[in-house]
């Protein structure tokens, strides 16, 4: 078996996830840690695994097949993405939906111009739920297909709650009403709204003698975060916060209906959940494998960037056509 | 907007569905249907559509861009997949699947000798299914990955039951156990078996004075198809069967999931699922969505047979990569 040399850029939970993912695949190899931190502050979970700063990665070309940037989409990626692509294969998880089109054209034109393969935006949404969204829309094309995110924390909602006066720690999760799954489901109502779909359920630690009810006030009445939404405040302590909701569980539904048949009698539902404990190690575990896919289109002599929709599933695979033909098809 | 010429060969439950999928996608129209019956015998839906003998399929090799073929796994593709490959670019959906490696063997010469596309097996088990089992699988390599299938009619357990003496209908559908579903979920029990995942429901219609207690027995022992599950016998009437069993509804889910984290103490689940009222005509949704890929697979110059893991999931879209990226990724 070949072995397709890993690097990994940026060490944060992400950067973990994939450390730990890499060695699960037996036909990777983890050939190093690039941080922008001083590399001695940094501790991996492999001590035989050698941690460098960002600005020796250039001189690792021959070294690495694949550079996994682990970075964040806000300031990192649009920096890292083209200058990584210009040197190394590489795979991210990008994830500013909006901005995809130009993050797009910046890492092709640096992936073209050095003959290497740039797999971005491939974490679970955009990712995988975006393939089941391609396939939904291809297969019922008068339906509708709706996607669902939670149980899970989101960061951006989380941020929001701890910009408020008087708050000094919170979360929030996403969680998708059940009674919109269902009309996804029976094909009711194609036009759902997100905040149809969803409902925010927050919780907040405040200072002492703070004014509860002008929080709770703020939070619901926040512009584009939480105004819209039913919105559910609960002030709970400190410890609470660190015991109870410290973990980052995500996950969502992709649901595609449509109705077949020569009086629409027929209605075709299709779905596709994520249960995630952890979302930073899910989207490693994305990345990993689509860093396997990078290595086999470079091989094949393709460039430039690819999204999900671009990759054939198979290339995910450590195992070989004929063996996927044979025991999974 | 450019328009994919496509034929229809065979006409039964997935030949029509064939025939109103093609109708539903604007970049399609149908040029042809083809049968072995007499073709004055077939009446198609749109008048306009013409039907030929298969016979006088090779005439129309520059008329036709993609031939569907909508047979039977058990006599008709065997003989059809190869013999059509070596005319037109083809997409069936094979599903016998012990049998897929020799079948993509036959028909990749067939098609590779006239430098055309074969996508094989591009239904929803094997096809959408087996996408999921690859992913699942890539993704989480210590994990597990299980298929349950129902609720919906076996077409094949459904027959042995009507060979049985004294038999005069019946239905047999395949539904899956809840509780395995569930030990899938955590990720206990690894290797569950087919007999733990599924029960077996079956309505049976006897001869007038028929001995209920030996069919029955008979239906509950049955090797191979009964004997080591669960199985449920409903005695009903003729007109029963006739007004509450005769639609074709299937689906499943295919259920992944692993452990990630240093310890494994997060629980990744990945689940895909399908609840179709109607089998063939969600089949025949699959086939003309591939039928689109196979058009553009061989524009690229690609040939030979292919499966779902070989085509990316954005030819299956008639949006341009560029639209897919901005509006779906």
């Amino acid at each position: 078996m070949e072995t397709i040399r890993i690097g990994i850029v940026g060490y944060g939970n992400v950067g973990r996830g994939v450390e730990l993912a890499v060695g699960a695949n037996p036909d990777m190899r983890l050939e190093g840690v690039f941080t922008r931190r001083s590399p001695g502050s940094v501790t991996v979970m492999d001590a035989s695994v050698p941690v460098m700063h960002v600005s020796e990665a250039a001189g690792k070309r021959e070294d690495i097949d694949v550079m996994i940037l682990a970075g964040g989409s806000a300031t990192d990626l649009p920096v890292q993405g083209p200058e990584f692509a210009a040197l190394f294969n590489v795979v991210d998880s990008y994830d500013t939906h909006a901005k995809i089109p130009e993050y797009f054209e910046s890492v092709d034109r640096a992936a073209r111009g050095a003959s290497r393969v740039a797999v971005i935006a491939a974490g679970w949404d955009p990712g995988l739920f975006s393939m089941n969204r391609v396939i939904a829309g291809a297969l019922l094309p008068s339906g509708a297909c709706h996607t669902f995110w939670g149980r899970g924390v989101s960061q951006g909602h989380s941020d929001a709650i701890r910009r408020i006066k008087g708050v000094t720690g919170g979360v929030q999760y996403t969680i998708p009403l059940e009674e919109a799954m269902h009309k996804a489901r029976v094909g009711e109502s194609p036009g759902l709204s997100s905040k149809e779909m969803h409902l925010r359920d927050c919780y907040v630690v405040v200072e002492e003698g703070a004014d509860r009810a002008r929080i709770e006030r703020e939070i619901q009445t926040m512009p584009y975060y939480f105004a819209e939404y039913e919105t559910r405040v609960t002030f709970v302590t400190g410890e609470e916060l660190r015991a109870k909701h410290s973990s980052m569980p995500h996950g969502g539904f992709v649901i595609g209906s449509g109705r077949t048949g020569r009086q629409g009698s027929s209605n075709q539902v299709m779905e596709f959940s994520l249960k995630l404990d952890s979302n930073p190690e899910f989207t490693a575990c994305v990345l990993t494998a689509y860093a396997r896919a990078a290595y086999r289109m470079h091989r094949e002599g393709q460039e430039g960037a690819k999204t999900v929709f671009d990759v054939p599933v198979g290339h995910l695979s450590p195992k070989s056509p004929a063996e996927l033909r044979k025991e999974l098809l």
